[in-house]
């Protein structure tokens, strides 16, 4: 992805491995400024996803496996470093799958780097063809609904849903896209905003309550991430998701979302078992340090809803684009 | 409605005449304090209606009321001062209704204070039946949403969407409130909360993308207040609550709007005549005077949606509760 740094701009991952260090950027910092952070130790890798300094589903999986390369560089066990970095966000299945892939490479013997480098590399390649399929929905003149951020800050590059615009964008193609701000962390506002801008893509920050209205009156189709995908076709994503998926049925709007295969978990039957992870209310209460909310009132603060499938029209995958009832075909 | 005010609990209204001027709550230092403006000027008045200083369609209307009593009691050209007053805020049929009163008061010779006080008593009064019609819905053990404020804040005192809450919660009944922020200007946050927290009435904000969310898990109703009602039953409020009535509709859930008669607007057909008030993107990119969007993006900031008749279940008035099809009863 684009990003300015120190006045030049250079083309950089979400998260990277570099001289014994897994290196990211901070994603708490942005848009104000890009900082970026070091690790040399898997548990502090584990606190920057659980801390967010990391976010999205797939960067949320290469850095588990660059934590997962950490632990094994510097000798320490490998199933103890798995099950202590698999605890750090209870909803992302990439998180499990990344885990899972390194702890079998590792025990094949490869090498720690590379297998990490391979996990993170395959990530880019997926979102590579999640934009090339999705690419070719996305018309002149559309206007495009996204949420939250699925793109290169939450996938190592690329992007999932931000991948066909991307695409879309390079190819030539004039179209506008509504980015809902995402309360309460903003990172539809902060992020996807901000990455729309480096790229050039043209864009407005709307308020998350202001998404129905901007349906009713003419959105050509939605794109959004997901954090996990049962079997049947629900899945889980940002929180205010679910109300665009609802609304976009009520008006006829195709409604996509954009994730790698990794994303789909055969062993959640119904997104009734996917856990919602509830964060802190302080996440709601306070912005920027200060307090918002009157003292003394509560705030609830589910990060994740769930959709079920029949609001889903296809899920532009790296294999192409699946309806929720051909799902089985990638199983495996 | 309850109110702490150097340590002391005292009931006021949201805005009031004393001592030859306008008095009212600066709606926007709440929750953090509670400070007391007075004006003795109808164009400051008119000012405090469009910097929203006071918001909420009957306090604007009581405003607007006091407005033309100072401008009356100053001898100005009164259909001046009417004319000015109308422009303050687009959307409110209200702050119309009221002027239009008060110039027909004056015009007959009334004293302008207590033609301004009938206005505001008759809008107290108004609420307090709403409160009865809409009190008796409320069930022990509901959960009940409501979006904005339409609270005793912006409608003189005892609230409309708010009126059955207080109503059902005197009467002894264990319910609780979701409390949708409704960003931008965080009214639900901090006024409807603040008020519901003064009064004990269970609660907790949720993010405004959370509400799809809490009404699949359950939901009773849904009480909003409204800005406009054109003839067919249209209505329009605050930007969010069009996706709610949405999904109440997609769940199952009643939906109700409080609002007086004087909410509804006969001379508008439907709600596609009603102009929706476009207000700054600061409203979006900044919070309490800091930057939250990244420097260069745009941000669209409709300060209203509007919500088709077939949506909602019925309007809690002072006359009862209407189904869309029987507004025409109430027609003057």
């Amino acid at each position: 992805m684009k990003a300015k740094i120190d006045g030049e701009v250079k083309d950089i991952r979400a998260v990277w491995f570099e001289k014994d260090k897994v290196v990211m950027i901070d994603q708490r910092e942005l848009p104000e400024k890009i900082v970026l952070v070091e690790f040399d130790d898997y548990r502090d890798v584990a606190e920057s996803i659980r801390n967010m300094t990391t976010r999205g589903a797939p960067s949320i999986g290469g850095t588990a496996a660059y934590g997962m390369c950490l632990a094994a560089l510097k000798g320490e066990d490998i199933d103890a470093a798995a099950a202590y970095i698999k605890k750090a966000r209870p909803t992302a299945n990439d998180l499990f799958y990344a885990v899972d892939y390194m702890v079998a490479r590792l025990k094949k013997g490869d090498d720690p780097i590379v297998a990490a480098d391979d996990y993170a590399q395959s990530m880019v390649d997926k979102c590579t063809k999640i934009g090339e399929y999705g690419g070719e929905l996305i018309k002149d003149g559309f206007k495009v609904m996204t949420h939250c951020n699925a793109g290169a800050l939450a996938t190592v590059d690329v992007g999932t849903a931000l991948a066909p615009m991307r695409k879309a964008h390079d190819d030539g193609k004039k179209f506008f896209v509504y980015v809902s701000e995402t309360r309460p962390r903003l990172q539809g506002m902060q992020l996807t905003a901000w990455e729309l801008l480096q790229e050039g893509i043209d864009h407005a920050i709307i308020p998350d309550g202001s998404s129905g209205h901007f349906i009713r009156k003419g959105v050509d189709m939605i794109i959004t991430g997901a954090d996990r995908i049962a079997a049947n076709g629900d899945f889980a994503n940002k929180i205010g998701t679910f109300e665009k998926a609802v609304l976009a049925k009520e008006f006829g709007v195709p409604f996509y979302v954009a994730a790698p295969i990794s994303t789909f978990d055969f062993n959640t039957k119904t997104g009734e078992d996917i856990i919602i992870e509830d964060r802190s209310e302080d996440e709601v209460t306070m912005i920027k340090g200060v307090r918002i909310a009157p003292v003394g009132c509560k705030a609830l603060n589910p990060s994740f809803d769930m959709t079920p499938a029949r609001y889903v029209t296809g899920f532009i995958t790296e294999k192409g684009i699946l309806k929720p009832s051909e799902i089985d075909k990638v199983r495996e």
